[in-house]
């Protein structure tokens, strides 16, 4: 099967996460942390794709800071295929670079783009969908894309809108948008016919070129001109001299809705529904609601800790490991600790932990971020 | 001044102060952290009083727990006045050995009675007040007792009941109170002549003598027995034999309350009202209050940190020293860490802390109590 289809694994590892501080930093992003279960988010991506991809098929996108420690807990992966950012340019860029590279030695590659901090609780399920689309991917100049069935009315995602059925469980795409505003969100989800965009795209290196020469031929060029030199000694100097001209811009905005607008039969572009228990694990809070539904802990209390001590608690997300935790009259806290912090807020103002982050960066307070 | 009055400071310093749990444990009572200020609550209780009488004329009555530890913070006052009791077996007892013993040695000396971890924010003050009290006490068989003003209808404390003015200030004592109910304790207020009992008191030693003799004759008999062998090799198997064998009462029970039954004018106990700024700093709650009302932090926030962010936080109490704090959207908590706990509570909880040790007592958990 591996063989047969020539796929091809990038994921792109260059975010921050700053919504995991304190734990996460920049030096130790969100995918570096083993946030659920003992591996961490980017082993695990690596892990439930490995029996559709050996690890010498995949490819990293990340930055300087991430690359040393991507390369400990990923020591299978190929050292020249962890590509590091220069400079941070968006999806764009980065996939298209992906595309380029991958196009020279495998012409006929069919790329996955994942991003390398989601779980996935079905992980056949999982695989199987990605199956049925990279079939659909290598079919043609078909582009598919992942869509999540909302369970609320979230503004911190895109959305996608399916138009008709096209084959098993495929549906074409009718539009990309951008995050809604509140009734937006509350429209798309009762419509039925709308999907949160997960991130996660199936698409041949041949399609994915061509879109982005089409789309975006200034930077197009460019990144052929970088994958031209990779392997050689002129690749790091050309790509630290090129990658930062690239546009700065996501691949939904630059190529999916100019693409999706030209209709839902010339677009070519596919949804399949996935229904493998994606979460993208946004927050503490979305890992405290996560973990929850997992393993049911007692009054929804989720501890990490050598120990517990627990009256009229209820609803708290504690991280302390190798410590004693004790919870008195407290309910819907967020407490995370480490060696040099500590957070305390709750649950719903855990969305606002990035602003420590911004405070810190103003104050250059490095050692914190 | 010293000589003249032969005063004797006698610190009870034996008290496990669970409610400071996880800062306190069974080998670092509350007395000798140092919760307020550099110095530990039992170094300031000796500092507040040396310009009375000097570190050799201190004694110190704790148990074989925390001796180490304040031979270590005191290490000005003689060892051998270190007593460590060989059990636990309340005031009486312990102030009563401290009279027999300095009854031998200095037949006319005024002993005063100090709790190891109580907080007073006008030293000169206080000083002023206990010179009065040593007079008083010196004058006769009197007993001396500092009464505080109280501010709320505290049902944690026992009362005393004034009754006449005897001179200056000291007003005679009618009756002793045990902590009263919330109903009794809010008359008590009201009424205008109680005070709190804040266990600080000033008798002659042959006074304390002579009240033991009376209302505890067994328990007086053995304690006369080991004072007879301090300074032998006897001592420390005769303590160890016949300490347990007294009564384990409090010196409020056992003597003032019979004693004040007698009348006003026979019982001869005198309350000095005492408006120095005492503080017990009964729980992380009282401390929060106490650094609140000295220090005016912005939103009430008391944090112990290396450095803080705060966003809609306001009231709490956070003991994290040498960590960045930060609080996010959170009200009236108390979090506190040590290197192997961290409890997370609110002000208004911050009572029930003793039930975690209990709960740690209970598991065996010993490490951690």
């Amino acid at each position: 099967m591996k063989k047969e289809i020539n796929f091809y694994p990038v994921i792109l590892a260059g975010g921050r996460g700053t919504r995991f501080w304190p734990l996460s930093r920049k030096k130790r992003a969100k995918q570096l942390l083993a946030l659920d279960g003992k591996e961490t988010m980017i082993q695990q991506t690596l892990a439930r794709l490995l029996p559709l991809a050996s690890a010498r098929k995949f490819w990293i996108i990340t930055n300087q800071d991430l690359r040393p420690a991507i390369a400990k807990q990923l020591p299978r992966v190929p050292k020249n295929q962890l590509i590091a950012e220069p400079i941070a340019r968006n999806t764009a860029p980065a996939i298209g670079l992906a595309a380029f590279l991958l196009l020279r030695q495998y012409p006929s590659a069919v790329l996955g783009l994942f991003p390398s901090d989601h779980v996935i609780a079905d992980e056949k399920r999982f695989r199987e969908t990605l199956q049925r689309g990279i079939k659909l991917a290598a079919a043609g100049a078909n582009i598919v894309v992942l869509g999540i069935r909302p369970t609320r009315a979230e503004t911190g995602y895109g959305y996608i809108e399916a138009g008709g059925a096209y084959q098993g469980e495929a549906l074409r795409v009718r539009r990309f948008t951008e995050k809604p505003d509140a009734t937006k969100a509350d429209e798309f989800v009762n419509a039925g016919n709308y999907f949160w965009n997960s991130g996660m795209f199936l698409w041949s290196a041949r399609t994915l070129a061509d879109a982005l020469k089409e789309h975006l031929p200034v930077t197009a060029t460019l990144l052929e001109e970088i994958a031209a030199t990779f392997g050689t000694n002129r690749f790091p100097a050309t790509f630290r001299k090129l990658y930062p001209k690239c546009e700065n811009i996501s691949v939904d905005y630059a190529v999916l809705e100019p693409r999706s607008a030209k209709g839902e039969e010339a677009g070519n572009i596919f949804c399949l529904p996935a229904d493998f228990g994606w979460n993208d694990l946004g927050s503490w809070t979305a890992l405290h609601e996560h973990q929850t539904a997992k393993s049911s802990p007692p009054e929804e209390n989720v501890m990490v800790s050598s120990g517990t001590f627990l009256l009229n608690a209820r609803g708290n997300y504690v991280h302390a490991p190798g410590k004693f935790v004790a919870a008195v009259g407290v309910t819907d806290l967020v407490v995370v600790e480490t060696p040099d912090a500590l957070l305390i807020t709750t649950r719903q103002q855990a969305q606002d932990v990035g602003k420590i982050v911004k405070y810190l960066d103003e104050k250059k307070m490095t050692k914190l971020t």
